[in-house]
């Protein structure tokens, strides 16, 4: 029988996808700089360059998502799969993204939301990040060989938009109150100058985690969607319930 | 702006509800005895005799209950509602069991879960159980001015059977393999001879155990399901999740 | 075979019935306001006098709530159930709401939704009023016989908290954005003194409001839960689809 | 702040993609044929030519989609992709819907359901549709600048067989009695006559509108399933509720 | 360990209990009229006279549920609890169903189903009965000791209408088509002339039935949903899947 | 009309999908030595080698299977798709796997669940089976006219870990506690010496039989989860409920 797991998940880095160059700003931004700003180390990797959006050049959004990377405290790596809106769910992919959780080693991964009812490319990265968690800890991966085996503590997934919210699973509230959380998440959300402009994004997410601030009885807050069952030494660990009203 | 959610939930008491003397035992024992085994103060409800059961006399069932209460670390009382098996969602009973909140003040409590698929008495317990959390906490109550107004920090619920597990939550899995744990689990479950012999019950919950136990790398773990989102102060309360195959 | 459904749910009565002197406004405030503005006459039935509230007496709660009524530009009634916090599932409750909608004859009826995690009463009421619609539609019922048989056109739900919202349901969306729609239910909002000052409720509700807005496109929105599909003459009725981002 | 949105939806064109020469016919015949007698311009889009089927040479099944299309007052394209029963969910292929949802322009779009227990072919195309709408509407897209953006008002979903129903989506009912949209829906479905003379196809679908129109208290009635709330302007819209029993 | 289960449920009595004198016929007749044309012996229990209805004095339709039965082949007998459209969940009722229960000695019990959104008294009656079939089987039911205790081998809801199938419970599809058994349902449902005559009641029935069969591949088939999974001695036992289409 | 089905299904072919060396074994292999003991003769197809797992090469895998299939009392033949731990979902795999139904003409096929988060190539070939169930009995197929269509009788999943078991399909129970039954399952199972001697495998799963055993009051037993209704001739074949406490 193996001993109760250690506290790895405390302190390790924590590892977040992103489809669009914006993408883990609008949709888990504040936890981001509340782990930042906890001493956790942080990496952003973002999986196009955002070249079919409205607006904004590929140059202009990578030199923003380098901007607001560098506001969140995360260092962050752009990399190339299918371009943007391109995105299809193929074994070489998952095998890439699990290549980098390899080399990253994290006990946290974000991600964005398995429900499909959002940009496409948001739940294909979805699925590829948590296939590409399980593939990274199989040891025969001939593929993967590189880097030894890596075991992820927790894959929980983030939400861009309130319809990108799966309703069947019990999310956890990360609180992001604190003021200087706060001014760090809405500037790296800012530093997407070519997207915030038009398109209410900035009030919409802070419009989101006052809601759910207001839920949990304190300033802001925003939802982590669990991918598995968390495994607690104690009733100790489980915080409080999110209920106020 | 609140400040930031104190910790009483870390340390104050468990206040856990059972429709029947050995309710508690099979569906969290292992719970209930890993937090007064980490300090943290356990009081059980126990809301009939088990008069309809098939076997056990009312006397012999109060005195399993209490002897399997002592054996868990936690203190114990019985009250009377409707009688076993024939338990009704009333405003009264609500009532009731909201002046036992008050008067314990617990961080955290435990109810039957609400799956109606089940023993009548357990998913009405847990029904009545969830709305005294809620009336604990209004200050106009007149029925139950005797104490003030008391808000809990955690309702979560305990499946008695596999079939009482709810579908469409997202359990906490509590480790409860440490050696001493196991053993005070399995003796309560056992304080319970009258039932115990005949029905496989303490085979079924540790099987239950074992099985989460595998799952989550673990020796034996049972399953929470909270009645609403955890609240953290940071990524690094979450714990690990529970998957190794 | 009968003929295409008549239109009398464009102009008749809407009934909105609320547990609290205030359900009605901090849930679904805006769409009353929105359709007397349309022309349509607006009842409200309040099922008790809030008297278990934290804060307010039962004689300030009416006053707020006539006060709040006549901003909404609605007509108001309060009618004793089982009193505050203590209301119960009863047939002889559903048959004086049953009553009350032979009496109105409304097209529309607004009432709580069914999730129960929410103020026991709400759950409640709104079990009682959807089987209270059945009820009035009944011949042989001899304790409704003061009253010919009515069928109400349409049955939604409102959800006076984010928790209530049903998650298996579509709703609909209704634009409350227009300024004076906006005006008068922020005004029936703070009428509730007693309530609003201290809970944050008016804020909850107009960020929830906004939240829909933004990703409808449009300014402020209030979502509806159909109790069942609604039967459209013509595609043209369906109106838009709810996404902006 | 925009304003309310326009009523394009009214009189827009009625665009409907299937994946074989009848699926739209069977599936939603009966709503294309009653937007066509109202006034709206249809157009059909199908993905194959049936060559796959059991019965009926590639040729027949196009002549009789067009002569079927022609019944329902729309006009039909054929369009190829993998193949009947080869379908898979490329980027290539939504890319390709994308374009005809730019050049059409319509108002409203139809595709078969996303229920993956139904020919695998549908569930695929729908999501190629759902897919699409949202990249008709970004303004960077490469591949898609021979036509300007295009935002459709509304997605909406159709079963071909009950088992590609939803379950957890509320449907709207079209109420499809008048004998002119009952007697060009038959046809249009006869029109298949290589399919229905075998397959007892006919029968099952007048069979499934009839339920549907018992339940609704009208003659015959077809479910359409939204992708997105429906935003209204007021509830004078929002029709009738189904429920006659 | 115990055995492999026995084969009583192969022939021993079917209990099928009904809110309103039609609600057997027209939820599950064809299922009784196959149950008793095999041999097996039916009993039906009425929970009320049906005395609420729009048409039909508590008389005649007792008089017609008698001559209803009869064709089924069934017998029959009429019990009153709170009357109709008066049902409330309440311990004393479910321990009268466990009674009749137990003198009854049922292998299979059929039920209403447990969706909440049709007549009220069918899901409570539903409620109700799958309460009592557990409370048949405890040893110690002081007001059940008339009877030895008795455990159900199968519990089976049926759906009054298509709002009330449940839609997260795989049903079973039992074949009605032969026309002997066809026949026997048409006139049981007939025989209630003062309920068929208005309401479409007969052919929505038919109609579903039709609908069914045509998925199976089959004439008619009536759906039936277990209230918990079925236990096979082999896979010889599960009879062939429902898809045609 | 057509005649009530055959009963091809009591004894024609079991035809299993693995998508591993060991998936059969751990996920159904009671119920395969169930049927092959009744004298079903029974094959099973292995989609990959297995080469990525932790440990145990290719050949050794290989060898492991065979060995673990005569234990079972089943042919094998292993089968090359995209390779271990890179399944893609293509039409290409569907069609080879038509091929295979249609040259094996089972009565039951076997595949595991469609649950995704589980190891991404079990989910996906779940996915192709089922629809090379369908494509299978399609005439018109070309790439697979080299055998006749096929029609199978059930499609029934299995799940190889708890967590793929899906939440909202009713399972049937198959009785595997007779003692050759558990036996040959179990060497089965340890017959993949380099899978089980590291993972706690085996006794995994005799937990969850065992625990599923206790539910239904006899020894072990494993679910299997239908794709479609039941088609019953009466409830004579329904067998018994699983529930014990």
């Amino acid at each position: 029988m193996k001993p109760t797991p250690n506290t790895q998940h405390k302190t390790g880095p924590l590892l977040a996808f992103g489809a669009h160059p914006d993408d883990v700003e609008f949709g888990c931004g504040g936890v981001v700089a509340r782990e930042t700003h906890g001493g956790r180390p942080a990496h952003l990797v973002i999986c196009s360059r955002g070249d079919s959006g409205t607006r904004g050049t590929p140059a202009q959004r990578v030199a923003e998502g380098k901007k607001s990377a560098a506001l969140l405290g995360a260092s962050v790596e752009f990399i190339q799969l299918d371009g943007d809106a391109k995105l299809e769910v193929r074994a070489a992919h998952t095998m890439k993204l699990a290549g980098i959780i390899r080399r990253v080693r994290p006990a946290i991964v974000l991600a964005p939301t398995l429900v499909e009812n959002q940009h496409p490319d948001h739940a294909r990265l979805g699925q590829l990040v948590r296939d590409a968690c399980r593939l990274a800890r199989y040891g025969g991966m001939k593929e993967l060989r590189r880097a030894p085996p890596w075991a992820v503590e927790q894959l929980m997934y983030y939400a861009v938009t309130p319809e990108a919210e799966p309703v069947n699973v019990t999310p956890v509230f990360i609180d992001v109150s604190a003021p200087e959380i706060l001014a760090a998440w809405t500037a790296a959300m800012e530093a997407h100058g070519s997207q915030a402009a038009t398109r209410n994004y900035v009030e919409l997410q802070l419009v989101r985690a006052r809601l759910r601030g207001l839920r949990a009885g304190i300033g802001h807050a925003m939802a982590l969607f669990p991918n598995d069952p968390l495994v607690l030494e104690s009733l100790a660990q489980a915080g409080r319930g999110a209920r106020q009203f």
